[in-house]
């Protein structure tokens, strides 16, 4: 997606240890009519009438997938992160580690808001190892849902989390694979790689 | 905002404890139909032109600031309840105590994403004791913006968090406003209290 990757050049800034941050623009600080576009194009991306949940993680998925979900007309489910002791009932639950907490979260989604006769869009700011995603699905899988694919705002071309869940058999749109960066070189997106 | 009543109504669960569950439409599941007549609504309570940034905290309050900023054609900065790596630079912090979670947070915003130049509207999805809403006044406060209001979805109007922040000159308009609930006599809303 040209807006987003000529976005991620302008805006994106690269620090030490492999991270991006879009912080001024998609993951703190949110341009909304940027996120707007990126669900105009998830949607084209996606357009299985039959989706009819959009699967999240909280926190920064959350924004883009309500975005989203107006174009697809459906409500948008996020797992949360933390147990709440307001959260009863029945859950699904996995555990996501996160490389950039360093720590393992307990992930859940209330049993009441998934079914199996959803056919569900999961949808996230970032793909790098997968963890995420992975954990999602495994949510998904469990409640005996269908999964239409996995919409990715950014993916992190050097790592393998986009490789292990389309082995899968998932489908995965990312509207910007960033296949390398470095301060010296800057951005390198995969459709522009040189081999 | 009578589809929003009617809807807590319908679809929200009184627990022990005085909670009010509300997670098969705002804060689990998010039925984007009714938020986005929420943002609608805010829009109509705020009119003002000069309103150009919607600040809120995350998880819950992300999607509903996400939506209702596009009635106002202007970002979103959402607070950040954990510390993580990869925040740089300076942040504005404050400690806010969540009685849901029983733990106090450090909040933090990056000091680039507010400005003096700033009319801000904070918005968030309930008010109970106010100590989130303080905290994200104290933000706003510590970076010179100037704040426009709070726009709540809904208020537990038995608690005084509404009276604290009203008291101080900030203007707060709570679509919904509970009154009181019970198990056995269901949920008074204040516009139909009898004295």
């Amino acid at each position: 997606m040209q807006a987003l990757e000529e976005r991620i050049r302008k805006d994106g800034v690269i620090k030490e240890g492999n991270v991006l941050k879009v912080d001024s623009f998609l993951n703190h600080r949110m341009d909304i009519e940027l996120i707007n576009e990126i669900g105009r194009e998830f949607r084209r991306l996606f357009p299985d009438k039959s989706i009819n949940k959009i699967l999240t993680i909280e926190a920064s998925g959350i924004g883009i997938a309500c975005i989203t979900a107006q174009y697809f007309g459906c409500p948008v489910v996020f797992a949360k992160k933390t147990q709440s002791i307001n959260i009863d009932g029945e859950v699904y639950s996995t555990q996501i580690k996160s490389f950039t907490h360093n720590r393992t979260y307990d992930v859940i989604v209330k049993k009441a808001f998934l079914s199996p006769d959803d056919n569900i869009l999961i949808i996230d700011d970032f793909l790098a190892n997968g963890c995420a995603l992975l954990g999602l699905i495994d949510i998904v899988k469990g409640s005996g849902a269908s999964i239409a694919g996995a919409g990715i705002v950014i993916e992190k071309g050097w790592q393998n989390g986009g490789e292990l869940v389309r082995s899968r058999g998932i489908r995965v749109e990312s509207l910007a694979i960033v296949e390398s960066m470095s301060v010296e070189n800057g951005i390198v997106f995969r459709h522009e790689q040189t081999v």
